[in-house]
């Protein structure tokens, strides 16, 4: 299938108009672009800051961090609101942050792969709202879009950046990145040249509208069998027997389900409280005496693959497992099931006894 | 299948080795990273620019004019050598050009598909090493790597930019970048840090050396099912029935062949002559009196999907037909004969008449 062919122009369009159905926006342009979700930190970096302007990160683990350093190699003035390890920003400290300086954007990341953490959006956007309306909220929804509820339009998220590999479920190669009018407003009027030719909202913009009105157009190639798999996906989610709200609800459920079981295991997560849980994967720490390569080759034996530690304090410390998406949604899957079963397995296998008291 | 699986990270290092193979290259590094092929601009724009240094363009069309609106955007300070429509800069206004000023890069368009034209690349390479060595030779094959001939080490190319849709044959969506270790040195030696988060050497250099010696490792997540592909097609091209030498052998032919069919119809082509005419890819003038909406709609309904006009000056005056990959290596599924007759018998239905003495 040709880019340019007619027959592809309406599926590029109804990706367009299903993903701001998803994200419960009326008028946030979304940007479809080959790529991976990072891309979507230099769309924002180049689109949206201008040297020397200034760029509040609440960083919540590795995401943050280089989000962060995406931000200043752009030319940003960054300055990073962290938070324990486990833990996010509170509403207090966000205040106060905004209350000491003015600020062009404001960036977090919904859900840190890194660390499981879920930062509280709404209460994000509430504050920016009450403090420093002008300041942009931008979302990083890489691993939160389709399996956290994000009310784009109601909470006033200005952008949203994700990937399609996570709660889209369509393989990975895609860029998606939602601006509210505002945030575009932001972009018309910025003085020098956006930072980046490859993501320029200048070259990307008209393509995107032409796309939505059944025209074909070009700046760069778009990934096509990446932008079908996302239409079939899009509609699956929007059209599907499980409406958008029963989805969030299953993923809330899955993941206590998924989290009481590594409890009960006797295991430790790595979010400090629920109320900072993400609910499309979890963070666990190894008990003591084990490591990822005692471990993951046994669950990998089982065919349960999960990733090995990514944030530098506790890089050996930890697994993380993904649960989104269909592995939520198509519980007749025994998706979950098997993997708790092949995790205890595995440790098991490993030595590991369940301390008393704890199942 | 996840990107840090381990079953993964052969395939993604062995598309590195045999990309190597079909560039004739031992040392060049190449960078396979979720993109289209403009972000190879962007790549080469970023890493290897800094702020005013010099770059000449070899303008063959839209794609060399474009090129440097990405150099311009990253600082550089761009000199472009244009040549009539359908044409090529030749040997010695780029040897005037070199010597009249000294250049970081010298960039070009191997195939333009906007206009059909062939750079000779190899002429192009070997007059740099003449008159100025030091200039990194860039080229620009979206169109061209695996249907033209390419010898990046014997020419002494240091840039290579690609993309997966067109000779590779595999699906939109992986941007294809092999740098020679000059290229490389020269990027290390740079005062500034790269213009570009996303494309930053600095961050992919480590990730394509673990990839390569069998290790995952992350910096933003690849188009798993893209490597993939891509694997299958590496392995076709460089193990398959057809030998590389041959392959470029048949496109020549093929390209002969399609050409011919269209002279005979009294069709002029873009390219002034057979020397600056690509092979894998053709750009025809319709015959007065007709235009794209004519034509195009009557070719769709025979299965023949070909692009409209891309050149500003001559937009609607022609059409643009890939013969390319399995069309050529393949000619057991008669995709020519296909494509030709579909042409003769969409214009016939037009009501084209072919001039006396044209056939």
């Amino acid at each position: 299938m040709s880019h340019v062919s007619p027959a592809f122009a309406p599926v590029f369009g109804n990706c367009i108009k299903l993903l701001r159905k998803v994200l419960y926006t009326e008028s946030g342009q979304p940007f479809l672009v080959a790529g991976s979700g990072t891309l979507g930190w230099d769309a924002v970096a180049a689109n949206l800051i201008e040297k020397d302007e200034k760029a509040l990160v609440l960083n919540t683990g590795y995401f943050g961090e280089a989000f962060a350093d995406c931000l200043s190699l752009y030319g940003a003035d960054v300055t990073q609101l962290g938070a324990p390890l486990g833990g996010a920003p509170i509403k207090k400290q966000i205040t106060e942050a905004l209350k000491k300086d003015k600020y062009k954007v404001l960036t977090f990341t919904h859900v840190d792969t890194s660390t499981g953490v879920l930062s509280n959006a709404k209460m994000i956007a509430e504050t920016v709202k009450e403090v420093s309306p002008e300041t942009l909220v931008v979302l990083d929804g890489v691993c939160a879009v389709a399996s956290e509820e994000i009310r784009f339009d109601d909470w006033g998220i200005d952008v949203v950046i994700s990937a399609t590999q996570k709660g889209l479920g369509v393989p990975p190669g895609l860029s998606v990145v939602v601006a509210s009018q505002k945030a575009l407003k932001v972009f018309e009027q910025r003085k020098s040249l956006p930072a980046s030719y490859y993501i320029s909202w200048a070259k990307w913009l008209p393509v995107m509208k032409n796309y939505e009105a059944g025209t074909p157009s070009y700046f760069a190639t778009p990934p096509v069998q990446l932008i079908y798999a996302l239409e079939t996906s899009l509609k699956t989610i929007m059209e599907g027997k499980v409406s958008l709200e029963e989805r969030f609800k299953m993923h809330r459920e899955t993941s206590v389900k998924f989290k009481t079981a590594m409890k009960d295991m006797g295991f430790k997560l790595l979010p400090l409280s629920d109320d900072t849980s993400a609910n499309g994967m979890s963070a666990v720490y190894f008990p003591d005496g084990f490591k990822a390569p005692d471990i993951l080759p046994k669950m990998l034996k089982r065919d349960i693959v999960v990733a090995a530690g990514l944030h530098k304090d506790v890089k050996d410390r930890y697994f993380r497992v993904g649960h989104m998406g269909v592995t939520v949604v198509n519980p007749e899957r025994g998706d979950m099931e098997k993997i708790i079963k092949g995790i205890q397995d595995s440790f098991a296998e490993a030595g590991y006894k369940v301390p008393s008291g704890s199942a």
